[in-house]
């Protein structure tokens, strides 16, 4: 009576992923392009990068094939940071095109993210593992991590390693930072010699990884589905029950792309993009006074619910409360035991204001309690926990405490009634939605090709995806003409630099010229739960995102 | 650029819900059984019931059609309490049944749930409206509303209502005490010889309104499915970044059948079933117990992860807290102003210690301190606002705890760290699965037919539902045979008896049997997202908690 598998996962398991045709073709051949180089920092990127540098766009082509290695081959494979969906199929994809290419090639999944390949631990991927996992969402294959292969000694583990297994090449599956320390053990690997190519593979629920070459980072469609479906479901319950403001929080540290994608799929009244905040420096009061206002214009229409979209990263985005983090970090550091040891918080909020400057002060005693507790603790690293700090909850706070004063001013009669939610674990784990299934199992099946080609250092692509997979072509670009330099943590280093949402950017602009008519009207639009079988529209189109980027 | 509705909504708009063989002939027929009578309180209902006491069970069966009204009808319809997916498929049932059997009859929707009917606030379903609404989820066609039609007052204005509007019926949407409600509107007209009949639709995602005529009431389905969409996607997170505990409550305050569903398709670790806390006595610490036991056993065989479901009901059905609560509402009853004057919460327990029972002092104090709190707050009705407490979050807190002295006593390695979540507006306002989908437009249907057969005071059936639709049978069931007396704020009430989760059931039983096994190993299971198009062991699957209740 108890399945030990869902209808679904039975049904889905036989998914075949679509390919795009240069990849199903029986000969493949690598077309190079002329040297490239990043867009700025060349010389300084030249010098850390002697042997990877400048190398050519590569692009897989219908052809010979005479180019790629014919003999079995041995690949390692390994996930690492935040789970997105898809990255199974990457796998699947990378096993299906090596075994295609040659019946005795080997993979080894190294476990437990990148801190696996440092120390050695992997299980090789059978047949019988694969298929168990295809189309599935989830890194429990082989599980993920969010070790860093940065130090020498770790770079020396892993080639060593690597001549122990004998491998050809290794897949890193990752987001920008990945993908970099991709390029990172490539560049090393070819300095010492050692034959072992590296592959990346953009992945990020977040979005945040696209460029020129790179089109989208894979999960971003999946998760962003998933949220959508859930804002679409809430949605259409606050105009049902007309009496809730429901204040939904989403994933997305850095970038607000997935808060943007939920918003075009779903029309919230209230969306708040972090980028843009960041750019006209608006303050957390200005922020509450739009929500206000949002909230007392829709009851003077008889509307006393709504829907508010934030990011979770919002608040490290608000001018005048990071200043205010920055100050209290400095104070922490000088002073935290002293503050640990006065009798209560309300002797530490007095000592704060001798300390902190007129607006941070201010601003640090305008928030509720319970998260001026929190900015006064350190995480782990030493920096203040703000993941722990929910904005969903901290600007319900603050909008009610402004309506609470304006009703007893007499200024409207609004009732307001939230609720919060946040969105984040629901997505990540998803099984992939038909677009990103093939896409990560076109990401997988390429990768295998540069590694065959015997490319190392790049990251695998996937282009024109607004196309029906029939029209997609998949290459490989080099990471050395990604990187630019960046200042972390006070060290100049060649990275990867994160898309954040383009504030003249179609996507965004799309969802600018509509804000007003969305806030007070009800536009919600309800996109479902995914579908995996049905026409083609609702099955196979690409993100809101994307497809605004690219008409 | 911008569509108005999402491509699922269009795909999704053209479905046409599948209807008992019956329902679909061009000629209808009621087969009316022996005279019925309720389970117990035989006299006392037919006391209150001298109308529409002891009437037939009615059976919809294809014939003659002689016996139905052929004119044309006027019929209103209204959706009482919580939303439920398929709330517009009743409606839409209902107007194609009516417009079936005459062209020229007409539907009514009344606004805002009872609150509308008994103010006579109404607006017309034409077909335009009724197709925007097809297979979508929400109330917000008409909306809903939690009013109850049960003073005199009440009754007469309903009255001159219907009577002004020329009504043949009012069909109720809603859940065991809106079909109550419906019995004794019913009763009402009939005792005041208006020819307006009464029929209720049984409504509510708890799954709640069951018995052996109602075998499953709309909205459980879809509800369900979304709920374990998401805990399967959080499993497959557990088992990919190994390092949180979800805490997961679900919707669901007087009955845990939403999270035993949710447990049978998922294969959580821990699922708390309230029913079965209140039959065995549970405390709180117990609980606390066995929730440490399963995290402490699964970190030593290296599993720092879990997941743990539990029905936002579960603190009124633990003993101990339940006593204590009743003690706490006698004492604020008395002392409320006193204790709100005392200087600080401190000195509020401390008088509370003088004033409770010492075990009930005790639960009070190991409570923290936010629960303490909201334990001292009144709602608008007067009673201790349990709906705030957030159950989830009070486990892991006490859960953490509990650890954090065993790991100082070197009892236990455990790496502990939760998450918390809570899933119920997701799910109320789904578009209806395919099973909700046809049920209700089913039920809506079949509801016609009974006001066509002049029947009043009955809840619409339709049975066999774990059979395809085409073995689907509808009916009436006289409300009267569904009730009892209870004991309601202190009166003795004619209710229809809440269907709690039975522990002798085979849905608690198979649950039973299998949840140690569930607790150690990894047996998670993921439902996916709610399909459409697909197979149809996909698609059209009735609950486990129906599939094995009738197994």
């Amino acid at each position: 009576m108890i399945p030990e598998v869902s209808a679904l996962q039975k049904a889905r398991a036989a998914y075949r992923p679509k390919l795009p045709p240069a990849l199903r073709a029986g000969n493949i051949r690598i077309v190079l392009g002329a040297p490239t180089e990043p867009a700025s920092d060349q010389d300084e990127i030249k010098r850390l990068f002697p042997y990877t540098y400048g190398q050519p766009v590569a692009t897989i082509a219908e052809g010979d094939g005479q180019q790629l290695k014919t003999e079995p081959l041995r690949v390692g494979v390994v996930l690492s940071g935040g789970q997105a969906p898809g990255g199974h199929n990457v796998i699947a994809g990378l096993f299906d095109a090596l075994k295609a290419a040659h019946p005795e090639s080997r993979l080894f999944g190294f476990l437990k993210g990148p801190g696996g390949v440092i120390k050695g631990k992997y299980r090789e991927l059978t047949a019988e593992i694969i298929d168990r996992y295809r189309n599935t969402g989830g890194f429990d294959m082989i599980m993920s991590g969010r070790d860093k292969i940065e130090k020498p000694a770790d770079l020396a583990a892993c080639k060593r390693h690597f001549e122990e297994m004998a491998l050809d090449g290794l897949v890193i599956v990752g987001g920008d930072d990945s993908n970099t320390n991709a390029a990172m053990l490539a560049e090393y690997l070819r300095a010492q010699d050692c034959s072992t190519a590296v592959i990346g593979v953009p992945k990020t629920i977040d979005g945040d990884m696209k460029n020129g070459q790179i089109e989208a980072s894979f999960g971003f469609d999946t998760a962003s589905r998933v949220y959508a479906e859930l804002i679409g479901n809430i949605a259409r319950d606050a105009t049902s029950a007309v009496k809730y403001w429901h204040f939904i929080r989403l994933m997305g540290r850095a970038a607000s792309h997935v808060t943007l994608e939920c918003a075009l799929q779903t029309h919230p009244n209230i969306t708040l993009i972090s980028e843009e905040i960041q750019a006209k420096g608006t303050t957390l009061q200005e922020i509450v006074d739009y929500i206000t206002d949002v909230v007392v214009k829709r009851a003077a229409a008889g509307k006393n619910y709504g829907v508010l979209l934030v990011p979770e990263g919002l608040v490290e985005f608000i001018p005048d409360i990071k200043v205010m983090i920055d100050e209290l970090s400095t104070i922490l550091g000088r002073d935290e035991e002293y503050l640990q040891r006065l009798p209560d918080h309300s002797e530490r909020v007095q000592y704060l204001s001798t300390q902190l400057t007129a607006a941070s002060a201010q601003v640090y005693s305008s928030l509720p309690l319970s998260i001026q507790e929190v900015l006064l603790t350190r995480d782990s690293h030493g920096n203040v926990p703000l993941s722990q700090v929910e904005t969903e909850r901290l600007l319900i706070d603050l909008v009610s405490d402004r309506i609470r004063l304006m009703k007893a001013r007499g200024e409207t009669e609004a009732k307001f009634s939230p609720l919060s939610h946040f969105f984040g674990y629901e997505g990540r784990c998803a099984a992939p939605s038909n677009f990103d299934a093939d896409y990560t199992y076109s990401l997988g099946y390429a990768a295998a090709q540069l590694i065959r080609g015997g490319l190392t250092g790049y990251t695998v692509n996937v282009q024109n995806l607004t196309q029906p997979a029939e029209q997609w072509v998949a290459g490989g670009t080099p990471v050395t003409m990604m990187l630019n330099i960046e200042t972390r943590k006070g060290k100049q280093v060649p990275v990867i630099k994160k898309a954040l949402v383009d504030l003249n950017g179609k996507p965004f602009q799309t969802f600018a010229r509509h804000r007003e008519e969305w806030a007070l009207e009800d536009c919600y639009i309800f996109p479902g739960p995914i579908q995996y079988f049905g026409p083609c529209e609702v099955c196979d189109a690409p993100t809101m995102t994307l497809a605004l980027e690219k008409s």
